[in-house]
């Protein structure tokens, strides 16, 4: 019927029917051979899910491939990367911390020549790509990352102490990673990737690192670092290699290489357009197909990547069946239509989602009412940790509550979560806190380019615990179904929460009557970046003529439509026809928030309120930028305008947000 | 109830009440005195529509006025703008026929020296601002404009041949205009023009005339036309002042001026921010208050405006009588939302409308089924003038059809229009031409910027009984009510069938269950320009290995979805929740089209199908003008890259426009 709603006892069959044991043995099928995007086991995997979602009892819909031609950077089979330590014909080795801007200026500061340097950089603070670019910016010639294992393995870095031993990295694990700036394909910009499509010109492109960059295991870190001559890095530059870190340039005299030793980085990869597949499976609509719940993942890994992606294609296969086993039977159709994505070539820079969005940006953007990510699904087993748009934080909250935390607390995931990660909210009091939406997953081009309400779930470790950035196996070779078993998810009952958490939020988006999406939270989140903006930026707009008054009255003016829209929904009845009406304006409202004229210099970034923010002030990002780059020494009376010009876009998007939120037939 | 329909009897009503004479007494009174954009006369018209929309008997649901503080030009009171004759002190005077680059190249080539002398030239061909861009190109100092009574009144140009005694503009009519490139308030593109708002810097805009203009009656430019020296002009450079034209430079030397003497043009315009208005009335809507059909004209003229735009305003005043007559009595209520719209300081560049739609940007684009403009309602009583975007080429059809013609033939008005203005369609054989809409008045922000299918419609005169470029007395002082009276409709029944014609337009859009809107007749669009493509630029694109083939694809594609949806409306039940849907894929399938990166340098420009096409083949103008400018000498091969990414555009548009038509479930 048109008024079908949210069935309670389907959503428990769902949660009931959701097995860790499949899980696990998804995950062991997925992550059983390396399958970086585009290899024959990619490929294969390619086959696998079509097989799942195409099977006749517990398949979906219908599902397809969809194909896009992609360029990708890969190492040499014939000339293999290489970092050699050799007779003057490379470059003095420093050692600049995280490769960060302030890093090299501290180089500097200590009178170090850093033209025709090598720099070995640790992971962390900056991402990997701009270690490059700052490094090149200085004159250095080629860069090393390696990973400390202070910051993955909590000190530990003996073969004893970690992998097969512990959860820890061994030392000679490698974190991989794309050093490309930007996101999508890298030739097509703003286009589909079809094999007719326009693309850059490849040697004027943009966003790759500027000079050699070579990932490498601590075991060799080790070797070069503590090898260094030179003054002594500062504290906070200091890791747990074991000895203390210089910063060069070049090795100490009596070390275990020949003092005039320079480091040679040769770098072989070659970019190749290669043809990447998306899977893509769909259950039809009973009530209104024309609006989409997307949930996805990518499929491409590094190596075995059982975590990353594995993990969450593991849950999004267990869910599908679930899902499709109702469907072939006949005992459930959902409201809405339930798309479900295996992404291609994420590791290379989110490309096959962003594909996507760029061939159906306009049917998504008018239809889309979610998108729910699932990559790693379990980077351990304390904690959900969800990050997404204020919208989405009361639907991930209604599914929490219902569902029992893994273990014997006897918790529900929302009471286990509120201990580990939570916020005093001036409405709700004490909530867990939802994190906020960077770059790091499929879910970007779904956030900043099209603005659709979005989010990312996973189960993770308790941070009190471990100071590791993140799991230590990240990106390498030892990131596998056997350690998953060994120390993330023995019994795989975190797997199969994030499985219910994703499949309950799946459900109540996909088949609630009314939009389980809370515009008003949204009103917290403006609340806090005007109070930032005004307590951290007042006193220095003020000294140049600038207001916040009109960004007060914009945040107003949303606080007031959103608690009335509110209010309103609570009035009406089931049966209505503006059922419809007050749901396309819970789904739109994220869309009032974009605006692709505000931040031309960001490929992608349209979403005002969620763009890169670089400056320190927690405010919005174009206003925060702008008065960071106005407070530049040399910076000119253009600077401030661009500060006044930024304000003006938060304030019209704000006024305009507010204005689709108001009742529709108000002038 | 939710299935509410068009009411024929209520259709009928409207079209019986609509009345000739209350249209007269409207324009009457709206053309008593000059309401220049934001003069006393202007806000007295403000109060005057408020008091009609708000009227208890008569009026609408509610109305109120919006206010922007906008840029606008004014002559100065106490230094009026001058064109001299003087001894050298100005600059010679050249006869530059329309003002565009190949006229002035013409004269270069005659060697003719352009350097420091005055322009003479006459409207037609190229816009306004353009003549003064293309001189200032060639080192020419000021620019006047004339009306060349060979170009608006079939060459008569003596009094008595003229008004009042005949609709010819009289020899001191001088033809005013906005000389701004761009559209909205030059300060702040893109953002609504509120006091808080970002401006500008006014030293540093762009879009004004590089060089003084002043435009003038034929009477003085007859007297400095008909005094030049140097070589004839070109016979398709003459026009009806009496004499030969000659190129100059300078005076011949027995003429009513020393052969010295120089023209010396004072322009002492001076541009200041003022407060201009939009009147804005709303009917909500009984069953989707959610979509708005939006009806509007400005209401600033030039002088006293009978004709532009007052004309376009007494219908609407006519037009809201009635249906607030209807409203008030509780015998009607639109099935969707109706704004009615006057729009402010439409003469300095489509101010007020664009400033609306900068506001309103979100609500607007998820919301307007259409926007329909009656600016000059009546040019003459021949027959319907319409343009608009293909789906509103249906309704316009459908109501005109109902619709008697005035005058005594007897024909409807689509029948006596056919015979004017028509084309042979491959799909319906014979029918009226719809023009296509350029920027010309209000609706240029609403499809060009938010790619809302608009239209504009008026009555007009027969082109084969004169070259008029427009109605004689266009923008001029003699634009007045007995202009209108004696010479374009003495009985306003030319009015009263723009009325009929324009209401029931409205009434079908707010009405009708199913959208009256055709998308499938984008498809004749998209052959023509496809076929353009391939016969005048395929040969060129083949030599530079570029391939119409994706494009022929998308059109296919394009063709077919469009056509099965309009199959599977037709088996729709009246009663379907899934009428909502289809109206949806109906409503915004014009958005699909809109691309806000494909022409950076093109402001507020976003639709890749209707921006402005500067090249010669009429084809998508992306594709035209890329192409016109990769063929220039001096191109490189970023010239041919622009092309390559401009076919790119038009292929991604279409394919994504065809997938917003395809069932809505399909992957
Ligand atoms: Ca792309
Ligand atoms: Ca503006
Ligand atoms: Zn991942
Ligand atoms: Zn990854
Ligand atoms: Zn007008
Ligand atoms: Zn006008």
């Amino acid at each position: 019927s048109d008024s079908q709603d949210l069935d309670l006892a389907i959503l428990d069959s769902v949660m009931g029917q959701l097995d860790a044991s499949r899980i696990r043995e998804n995950l062991r099928e997925l992550s059983k051979e390396p399958h970086v995007a585009t290899s024959p086991r990619d490929e294969a995997l390619v086959q696998l899910l079509l097989g799942r979602w195409k099977d006749s009892a517990t398949g979906l819909d219908s599902a397809k491939t969809s194909e896009y031609t992609v360029l990708l950077s890969y190492p040499s089979a014939e000339q293999p990367n290489s970092v050699e330590v050799v007779d003057p014909s490379g470059g003095l080795l420093v050692y600049a911390n995280r490769g960060s801007e302030e890093d090299f200026k501290h180089l500097e500061a200590q009178r170090i020549k850093l033209e025709g340097t090598i720099a070995l950089t640790r992971y962390g603070g900056v991402g990997r790509g701009a270690k490059a670019i700052n490094a090149a910016k200085h004159g250095v010639v080629g860069v090393l990352v390696y990973t400390d294992p202070g910051d993955i393995n909590d000190g530990k870095n003996s073969p004893s102490e970690t992998f097969p031993n512990s959860w820890g990295l061994p030392p000679s694990g490698v974190e991989r990673g794309s050093y490309f700036e930007y996101f999508g394909d890298p030739l097509t910009p703003y286009l589909p990737a079809h094999p007719s499509s326009f693309r850059l010109d490849l040697n004027n492109i943009s966003g790759f690192p500027p000079i050699p960059t070579q990932p490498i295991g601590f075991e060799d870190a080790k070797d070069l670092l503590c090898n260094l001559t030179g003054p002594s890095a500062p504290g906070s530059w200091q890791g747990a290699l074991g000895c203390e870190y210089k910063l060069g340039p070049g090795f100490e005299p009596n070390g275990s290489f020949p003092a005039d030793s320079e480091v040679k980085v040769s770098v072989h990869n070659r970019l190749e357009l290669r043809t990447s597949s998306n899977v893509l499976g769909i259950i039809q609509g009973a009530v209104e197909p024309d609006r989409y719940v997307i949930y996805g993942n990518h499929r491409d890994s590094w190596v075995h990547g059982a975590v990353d992606p594995s993990s969450g294609t593991a849950v999004l296969l267990e869910i599908s069946r679930v899902l499709g086993t109702l469907l072939k039977k006949g005992a459930w159709r959902p409201r809405r239509t339930i798309i479900l994505a295996s992404w291609g070539a994420e590791e290379f820079g989110l490309i096959g989602s962003t594909e996507f969005t760029e061939e159906f940006l306009s049917k998504l953007q008018e239809r889309t009412v979610a998108y729910i990510n699932v990559d790693i699904s379990v980077f351990s087993n304390a904690t959900l940790r969800a990050q997404g748009t204020p919208p989405a934080q009361s639907v991930i909250f209604s599914a929490t509550k219902e569902i029992s935390a893994p273990g014997s607390s006897g918790l529900s995931i929302y009471d286990n979560w509120i201990r580990y990660t939570n916020r005093t909210s001036p409405v709700y009091g004490l909530v867990p806190k939802l994190g906020t939406l960077g770059a790091g997953s499929d879910y970007a081009s779904f956030v900043h380019f099209l603005g659709i309400t979005s989010m990312d779930l996973a189960y993770t470790y308790d941070q009190s615990k471990t100071s590791a950035r993140i799991y230590p196996t990240y990106h390498t070779a030892f990131d596998t179904f056997d350690y998953v078993e060994k120390f993330l998810d023995p019994d795989f009952s975190s797997h199969q929460a994030v499985a219910r958490t994703a499949g309950s939020v799946l459900l109540r988006l996909s088949d609630s009557l009314f939009l389980p999406l809370n515009v008003s939270d949204y009103s917290e989140t403006l609340q806090s970046f005007l109070q930032a903006a005004q307590d951290d930026l007042g006193t220095l707009l003020e000294k140049q003529n600038i207001s916040l008054g009109p960004l007060v009255t914009a945040v107003e003016k949303f606080k007031t439509a959103a608690a009335a829209l509110v209010q309103h929904i609570l009035t009406l009845q089931k049966s209505s026809p503006k059922v419809r009406m007050v749901n396309d304006q819970l789904m739109l409202l994220e869309r009032a928030f974009l605006n692709p004229r505000a931040f031309p210099d960001e490929r992608y970034y349209s979403h005002v309120l969620w763009a890169p923010n670089t400056a320190s002030v927690a405010t919005f990002p174009g206003l925060a930028n702008a008065c960071a780059r106005a407070q530049e020494i040399n910076s000119g009376p253009e600077a401030w305008a661009e500060v006044q010009r930024q304000l003006s876009i938060v304030v019209t998007a704000l006024e305009g947000a507010a204005a689709t939120l108001a009742p529709v037939a108000d002038l």
